[in-house]
């Protein structure tokens, strides 16, 4: 039996040099797509995505051209929009691949809500800044007017802020399940997902603008489909210690307890590689394996000869 | 064995009044999830639906604010974001909907390719007008800068128009068929599907700017997926001869050779009523049972008591 593994792949899978016209995002998806086909040869794959710069255009364009006639989508709605671009282009590219060999694949794009607990402490605090800059006096308007809490982002102007929280369920996380054990190579939980609360005495789906890590959503989508292996693929081989000096050292096999030791010891940085390697450890204390490396390694690294895996003892 | 039955919605399952506000968009989706959650009780559902006010918002939105950082999406990634909004907004309605009765409910959205033939005679006549209004000179200089086709439209000013090609394959069709075998829901083939076609040697996907009718889109999904019925779900109970007129007749029971004499009669409107009737025999020719109502007599009509059904004799 092939053994399950859930890809999280970083926003550079997809972008590279800025490059955001829809020609050069599905040229750079080809690559990740041969990539794709040739892991489903020897296992059942799901595939989680960033979508920072494709969200953050998807708003751009949203609220600057809003009228009355054609309102803006909020954030919520906006994370779903760029599910279905991203996953379009992915699932093209990896039938694309299949048919260089002469196959036909099974793979499907499912849009994906994602549950946060309304009460998550993010929400108190939000930091991840969306969408366009605006002057001091824009910012404060638009924060009046439609509720948003706003902050001066590192000198370049004014930004939206919101709340970053945990991913607690996977709202389709049986179909994907089903899809999966029926081989199907399903693309799930794009840009951590559409943020969705359940409301207290009904329980009902509400959506939320908000931004979950795409690390922490496909760590908890691993868990709740129970995947073998969890890899978050980034732009580096490996999670280092002392990154950028001279003592910069590449981890390789690491136990749960030493990954801990090195998050608490503050190596790691934050929405950069703190998150992924948390979600590494998450994982592995579930009994799974948590890998971190770029696509270039991935193929040795799940053979146990390269990146960092993160394992329990 | 429950019957399998997909259903094309209309534009109006999701937008009233001109209302369109994700807000709005989501109330009236609403009654849809109802509607489609008590369906799924008896029959194995599948739901496409139509994408013509978000899609147009969409392009506006990305076409207006388009700057080189942050470039339009083309028609085709369009439609892939209007999946994936409108697939939330449904997807979450029906959720909520099976949340009523104290049950959880299985529901997936797929986005969905939709594989059309590059030599379809309508790429030689785009006639469907997409996107914004422009002035003459405008409408000529994106003509000539981006290769568009554009026509002046009823006195309201010029519009891009892109080809309406007939639907010949759906790529995801094994996934979806493989779900609904599953239990689950399937949103798929949004706004008519992601037109894409195959290029001649590698028989590659690519996507074009096209916009495919979403009843022939949902029926050829139906004929794929082996569905017993095809719904067209539209504003009115019934397909009339005479519409508008003081000798207007609802049709009722109509076999396909009657329905083919009543299209050559040109008693359907292009556009509105004839695809739908086209649809529907397309499908009765199959085998199966093609449908034409409104939400108010679906379940009536699914009994054989109320819409226009159209069988093979």
């Amino acid at each position: 039996m092939k053994k399950r593994i859930v890809l999280a792949l970083g926003g550079n899978a997809l972008q590279r040099d800025g490059e955001a016209t829809a020609e050069a995002q599905k040229k750079i998806a080809e690559d990740v797509g041969e990539m794709i086909a040739d892991l489903s040869k020897r296992y059942e794959v799901i595939v989680a995505h960033g979508n920072g710069p494709q969200v953050g255009n998807i708003l751009i364009h949203e609220e600057t051209a809003a009228t009355e006639k054609a309102p803006a989508m909020p954030l919520e709605t906006a994370v779903a929009m760029s599910q279905g671009q991203i996953g379009y282009w992915l699932t093209q590219a990896i039938n694309n691949a299949f048919l260089k060999e002469g196959k036909t694949a099974k793979v499907a794009t499912v849009v994906t809500q994602v549950v946060v607990d309304k009460k998550d402490t993010a929400f108190k605090n939000p930091t991840k800044p969306i969408g366009q800059f605006y002057s001091e006096k824009e910012a404060l308007k638009l924060a009046k007017e439609k509720g948003w809490v706003v902050k001066e982002d590192a000198g370049r102007g004014w930004r939206r802020v919101v709340a970053s929280p945990r991913p607690v369920d996977i709202v389709e996380r049986k179909a994907i399940e089903k899809m999966v054990e029926d081989g199907i190579i399903v693309i799930a939980a794009g840009g951590g997902g559409i943020p969705v609360y359940r409301t207290k005495i009904l329980r009902r789906l509400k959506g939320v603008d908000a931004v979950i890590d795409k690390d922490f959503a496909a760590e908890k989508l691993a868990e709740l489909v129970k995947a073998d292996i969890f890899v978050s693929v980034t732009a580096v081989p490996n999670a280092y210690i002392n990154f950028g000096t001279p003592e910069a050292k590449a981890l390789e096999g690491v136990s749960v307890e030493q990954a801990e030791d090195y998050i608490k010891e503050g190596y790691f940085k934050a929405g950069s590689m703190l998150p992924k390697v948390r979600a590494a450890v998450t994982f592995a204390k579930h009994g799974g394996v948590g890998v971190i490396t770029d696509i270039l390694n991935l193929k040795d690294a799940l053979a146990g000869k390269a990146g960092t895996i993160v394992e329990k003892k």
